[in-house]
């Protein structure tokens, strides 16, 4: 294990170091991310040096989170050019990266992003291009990210408003902090900003089963930056809504629909049915990267990641003693069926909040953000 | 470890091996239980000999299921008078029994109806009957649960004729099978109805964080007895049933309200949520026992249950390797909160199966199978 600075300018740090989720090395022969499926118990930097390891992390999940599923696809592409700038390597590794995860519209945007500015290049001019487009993506995921915690924070200071005294609870499902994004986060951006003005705020954070990216991401997260937060089941959050616990939920995506469906981890509707139910304001941040213009209906569209069992039937984590293992919780060969994402339909989504502002979940409410898609 | 067939008339298999979930031994010095902290894993009977034993029992979850943890409680009562039959010893006893676990109805309703029987009688006598009553206890319970089979078997069956044809998927939450309660079941007791009696049925299995009650004991339970079944995430049944996977819920209860509002595991709410959204019979499976008559607004007025935070973060299981062990799944010093119950609204509940029949979720529902209680 090693941990180095990266020289881009960030708002998270880990420890005393400031870091972003994946930087090119500085001899462009790699790019570097910090392996999620370590998380919260070591840290680790990994070297991606092909297309194909950054197939493998996309897959494999060391890298996870629609925008920062979108970002290491564009530097897949990079590292496939860096020795053949043909057409038929652009082809392929956008090939290979597309089909590692099929729900985030995120990947499909920034392959398409790749596509469309190195197409036309000549091929050995596409190397260099490539780095810079795959860098601009990351850059333009940085100041969206910061523009939905500016927007985010004024929907907390409202629920402040609302509660009078004592901290805000802000309920969030799965990880949609900075280890989701490049930098800042989505769903996490506000809450960063609101802590770091001095606004008291708490955090329930769902574990996020089956593989527990509340527990291993978003509480140490929110630990590494000093945000209080609660680790709870993900079948707590019902109750805690019931009994006043909850002021507000936020959430991230992995695809909306132009309709304002929203496909994020599994167990978001449930959270959002419970919201709904309970009167609490349930927000979903989204960088406009994660609308899929041409699908409306997210139940009947939106493809839905089916994963290995075994995620669900072998947990990860540490012994007493310090070791790094997995235990199986079920019996012996016992089936298990481990749907990835599910659809949170727009009429239980009280806003989204996206770099361009807050906007009601609908049609009608992106064409007032977005009027040149609408 | 050691196995035994108990003499008592038992429906439930394990291997081949008829079992109940707790007997006295033949010469009533003790009783003996199945430790269910240690399924799946390990199959281990454990000897109480005390009250004091049955309350580490019940506290510990080495027994759990409100009718079963209402059976224990009788037994303890039994133990503690063996030696000392005087009204102190009642009293202490039922006192250290009845501060184990705030939310289940039964084991109040237990304790009182063997003080009802002992408190009159000489103090000699008391010890042979606490025997006779908390025998009696037992043996109701499993005619209770041999009836609300009975009447669920009727739901199960009014399910398949609506699917047509294929096998009827049923949804279930946390463990309601023979294992919670003395023989049978409560919400399982249909499903092993249907499955004798050659309906196709498929159970999906909620895992039930935190303590993983789904699959250490549910699908445990249905792998022995053959029932096809799938181990879900507690995330997963809203995706499920938007897709017309699941034919209908049935789940347990800790506490009833006079009024039709349902305690339940954690997390049933947002599983009655879903149904209600995507019209999915949700049905509760209760012994009378569990309702407790004097209270009628579930969420204002049952006490739920915290429990360490621990049982979150720090998941039990088998290493590759064989080993049991846990795991520490969260960041250190990562606080959790462990809420065990949920209160789903009656408005929820598309009807009670009991012993009597079947009624709605509401006290006009209830007077008409219970008309004394009215």
């Amino acid at each position: 294990m090693r941990t180095r600075e990266n020289r881009y300018s960030s708002s998270m740090r880990i420890g005393d170091t400031w870091y972003r989720t994946i930087w090119p090395t500085d001899d462009r022969q790699a790019v570097e991310i910090i392996d999620q499926t370590l998380l919260p118990h070591t840290f680790e930097i990994r070297r991606l040096e092909t297309a194909e390891d950054a197939a493998e992390a996309i897959l494999a999940m060391r890298v996870r989170g629609a925008p920062l599923i979108g970002a290491t696809a564009a530097y897949g592409v990079a590292l496939a050019l860096r020795k053949d700038g043909s057409d038929d390597a652009l082809h392929r590794a956008s090939e290979t990266l597309a089909t590692t995860r099929p729900t985030a519209i995120n990947l499909r945007w920034a392959l398409d992003e790749m596509a469309t500015v190195l197409r036309p290049l000549s091929p050995r001019d596409r190397a260099d291009q490539a780095w810079l487009c795959a860098s601009s993506i990351c850059e333009d995921d940085v100041e969206t990210c910061r523009g939905i915690g500016e927007h985010g924070l004024a929907k907390l200071r409202e629920a402040a408003g609302r509660r009078g005294e004592g901290r805000v609870n802000v309920l969030t499902h799965c990880n949609a902090g900075w280890l989701a994004t490049v930098d800042w986060g989505t769903a996490l951006a506000p809450i960063y900003m609101a802590h770091d003005s001095g606004m008291g705020v708490h955090v329930w954070v769902d574990e996020t089963r089956p593989r527990n990216q509340g527990a291993a991401l978003t509480a140490y997260e929110l630990a590494e930056h000093g945000v209080p937060h609660t680790l709870i089941a993900d079948n707590a959050g019902g109750h805690l809504m019931q009994h006043g616990m909850v002021d507000l939920c936020i959430v991230g995506t992995d695809r909306t629909t132009a309709a304002g469906d929203v496909a994020n981890k599994i167990g978001t509707y449930l959270k959002a049915l419970a919201a709904h139910d309970n009167g609490v304001p349930f927000y979903v941040a989204l960088p406009s990267t994660t609308i899929d213009w041409t699908v409306s209906d997210g139940i009947a569209e939106i493809p839905i990641e089916e994963r290995p069992g075994h995620e669900l039937t072998l947990v990860p984590g540490r012994t007493v003693g310090g070791e790094l293992t997995s235990v199986e919780i079920a019996p012996p060969g016992c089936r298990a069926g481990n749907w990835a994402f599910d659809v949170t339909p727009a009429r239980l989504v009280t806003a989204f909040i996206t770099e361009r502002g807050v906007c009601q979940a609908s049609a009608e409410g992106l064409a007032t953000l977005f009027p040149e898609k609408a």
